[in-house]
């Protein structure tokens, strides 16, 4: 076992050299970073003494906290994998992810006591633990957070990293089911350290989460401002008017977002009452930033400059990084998801696996030092992704001259809306087990809010009728809100599909798509 | 063979992304990131037709130049070894480097022609290929560097990285005989990493290599301004009008000095006649910083802003860095060595092994990312220095409530003059060989120019008699220059030793440093 990359490295030297400086606000919460190295090595300490060891891996469904944060940081501290739970699926969905990652404990608060009530009552045995992080009456069938971190014993750091396994995020399947993808210490690690540099992150920055921990992204936002020292702010959710006192309050000077959100912030009434003058750089992702939000930002938040990350969970995620000096109005690199970071290589491969040329459409393959371990019990479609330490990102796009890469469609039949990723493919399986239906076919459509919304084209058996509500309800019952269709199109005319049988999906979106920038 | 972390990954990315960007300058030479690259594959190339391997270690004898970088990544790129060797050592210290790492190529330039002539005499035939660095008259015996690098062939880069070797360096050894400290890329640029956020190195800066590059200190900053993509500008040597002429000429913004060089500057003529408005920060390492200097600093360049580094060869080799904060006049802290960097680990020892509180006296030992993999060839001085994953430094220090450390003494009886590291027992055996000397002592004592001088005591066989030129002749012949005594005290009265019969020089150094901040 080598460590010489490692996660909890970070904490360690915080607690040494800023042993009194504030690391965590949450609500009236503060801790110091000698309290939360104490914090996250009292609670190990606990969960060892209730069984927990080395690779055992751990659960959470939560909104943001200063908890979430020592809920990823204590497995590590302890040898252990987190595994951080979509707070937007299913009980159905998140059972999956619970029994295929043998999660033994599983952490969560209070807007989530019913649906692990439910996760509980259908478990197949394997949580043993159920931690309940909020304050306030704790479930009798549910230990108290605070209980396990009010202990005088503390667990020695265990000194993994590298290529241990450190968390298993769950990313919607092509082939219908959730995939777990199996992410290491010195991936992650290697995927933040680029934004310390983009964002140019100092000790003396102040960071807000307001995007959800569970996902990658702001879990590399964790890593990159743990890994400078920056204090940490955290609100529950994205919601404006929190997010805009949070930074006038705290001096936040630098956030996540996707452009979703900044649209949202933007058009905030709020907007011209509060001082974000702190605010010094947005990271967004997920989508490329219009031109009009660009503009907005810069005429209402002059201070603010941003950056655009590209990944995906494979790559731990990061894998470009469009820089703060792109942004600037009229820039066609706009349109870009910019340059592969220093610890990423990126070529665009054509059908034959062949390298193509500058300029040249292909699948985006990604390698270097984030890449994942691989999908856990999937060894097939690991090798099918991950050849040779190459991700095939299932993004096809070109690359430029100066190695700026261009989306330009989504191999894989991806939508994305509100910076989810949606896969077609697990919508059209649902919506397929409708008894009315004989064919269907899900697409992405402009949405102004959501960027995409999801769209679903349907023809019925004969003689069948239906109604679009009762569909989308049909879907509801079995994944997560935002997946579901927004809109349902009933059709009677058969599909497009190729020579080679496959429905031609580029052309069922052209008419929605005329005239956007966007994918097609 | 693990490769997230690679330094050739870096050659790869910038010769991608800023391809005609300029990478490297030396006198009228200028290379591009692409032709860098180039370069560099074309030389593997060529090198890998001479039969050179995966593995195998290739030596260089050089002043500073672009070659020399070339010469550092080329090996990287072939998944070889590169061993620089020390400018000031004699051809016996070299012959000792050169047939311990099993050197099987020696670059080198017209400064060392001669003595590479006696290497070669001597050889063991291990040395299959010299490779003459400099233009024109390439000895007979050597090949022309230009005509390996023009090829048409490239080599492609071998995806090592992690724990692979990268490189040894040798460093004066305590048992009298130089140890090779085999160094890995995660280590080398783990070791770097934190001096790009020191420093804030962009890909806009400059760097200039004045300091020698054979030595681990620069190679750190070549590794962090390679990282960053700075343009690097070389210079064959540190002299202080070269040094201000390539500042102006080229707008350097950061470069490696050591507080002797910075003195010299600072108090050269030339220096109100040059514009060095584009540096912003000078990093030095080996000494602390007197507050003369830094006041001379502060009203004579009011634009740097200056980092400190400490750490040693066997750590790759930083262990702590004393910001740019950290540097205002009064700040007590600037006698310490800074705080162990993120990558670092650093505990204060007791003579039982144990850990002790802050602010008292220990052996300094530190660990983590960086740690070197071993000492060449020698088990034992590796299992004695390193253990657990932890490098005892010799160094004596205490640490205070913030983590600073502060340098007490050297339990090694090293002397530091003009920054570089001299081993009091290997200067005491060659002046023992002499057939005059009974008893000899060699400690370093207060020098304004070079920090501390090599001063040697010495009692005399009954009846000999010996001249202080003859001893420091006799050195001369044997060992490098800096490492002879400057001045010869004899003595007559034995010394003083303790009760275990060590001789204790901390009382012979006393009288030297009476008044003087420093080792005693």
């Amino acid at each position: 076992m080598s460590s010489r990359i490692s996660l909890t490295q970070m904490i360690e030297h915080y607690a040494l050299t800023k042993k009194y400086d504030v690391a965590t606000i949450f609500g009236d919460r503060t801790h110091n970073w000698g309290e939360l190295q104490n914090r996250i090595a009292a609670l190990a300490f606990s969960l060892q003494k209730l069984g927990l060891k080395e690779k055992d891996r751990l659960a959470v469904l939560s909104l943001n906290s200063d908890r979430y944060m020592e809920v990823y940081y204590t497995p590590w501290w302890m040898g252990a994998v987190v595994v951080p739970l979509n707070i937007r699926w299913s009980a159905r969905e998140n059972q999956f992810a619970l029994t295929d990652s043998e999660a033994k404990v599983l952490f969560f608060e209070q807007n989530f006591i019913s649906v692990v009530e439910q996760l509980k009552a259908e478990s197949d045995g394997t949580v043993m633990h159920f931690i309940y992080m909020s304050e306030g009456d704790c479930p009798d069938w549910a230990i108290p957070y605070e209980s396990l971190v009010n202990t005088s014993g503390r667990a020695e750091r265990v000194l993994c990293g590298d290529d241990d396994m450190a968390a298993i995020l769950y990313t919607g399947g092509t082939t219908g089911h959730p995939k777990g993808v199996m992410l290491c210490h010195a991936g992650i690690w290697s995927s933040s350290l680029p934004v310390t540099h983009a964002i140019e992150i100092t000790e003396s920055d102040i960071c807000l989460h307001a995007a959800p921990m569970f996902h990658v992204a702001d879990m590399s936002l964790l890593v990159a401002a743990t890994m400078m020292g920056a204090k940490q702010v955290f609100i529950p959710q994205f919601e404006p008017n929190a997010v805009l006192q949070a930074i006038e309050k705290h001096r936040v000077s630098f956030c996540l977002l996707v452009p979703t959100m900044i649209k949202i912030l933007l058009s905030s009434p709020k907007l011209t009452a509060v001082d974000f003058s702190s605010l010094h750089t947005i990271i967004y992702g997920a989508s490329p930033m219009p031109e009009g939000v660009l503009m907005g930002l810069m005429e209402r938040m002059t201070n603010v400059e941003l950056v655009q990350a590209y990944g995906q969970t494979e790559m731990s995620p990061i894998v470009t990084l469009l820089s703060k000096v792109d942004h600037t109005i009229g820039n066609p690199r706009l349109k870009s998801a910019g340059k592969p970071t220093i610890m990423s290589r990126v070529q665009i491969v054509g059908e034959e696996g062949n390298i193509l040329p500058t300029g040249e459409v292909g699948e985006i393959h990604a390698a270097g030092a984030t890449v994942m371990l691989g999908y856990l019990n999937m060894p097939e479609q690991t090798a099918k992704t991950l050849k040779d330490g190459w991700v095939a990102s299932g993004d096809a796009g070109y690359m430029d001259e100066d190695g700026y890469i261009y989306l330009v469609d989504r191999v894989k039949d991806m939508i994305i809306s509100g910076g989810e990723n949606i896969f077609s493919v697990e919508v059209e399986s649902i919506i397929s087990t409708h008894p009315s239906i004989q064919d269907v076919a899900v697409i992405g459509i402009p949405d102004d809010k959501w960027g995409e919304a999801v769209h679903a084209i349907v023809i019925l058996k004969p003689e069948q009728t239906v109604t679009e509500q009762a569909l989308i309800d049909h879907c509801k019952k079995q994944i997560a809100g935002y997946k579901c269709p927004r809109t349902i199109e009933f059709r009677t005319e058969p599909f497009p599909i190729s020579a080679a049988g496959k429905t031609l999906k580029v052309d069922m979106r052209k008419p929605y798509w005329a005239g956007e920038k966007g994918f097609i």
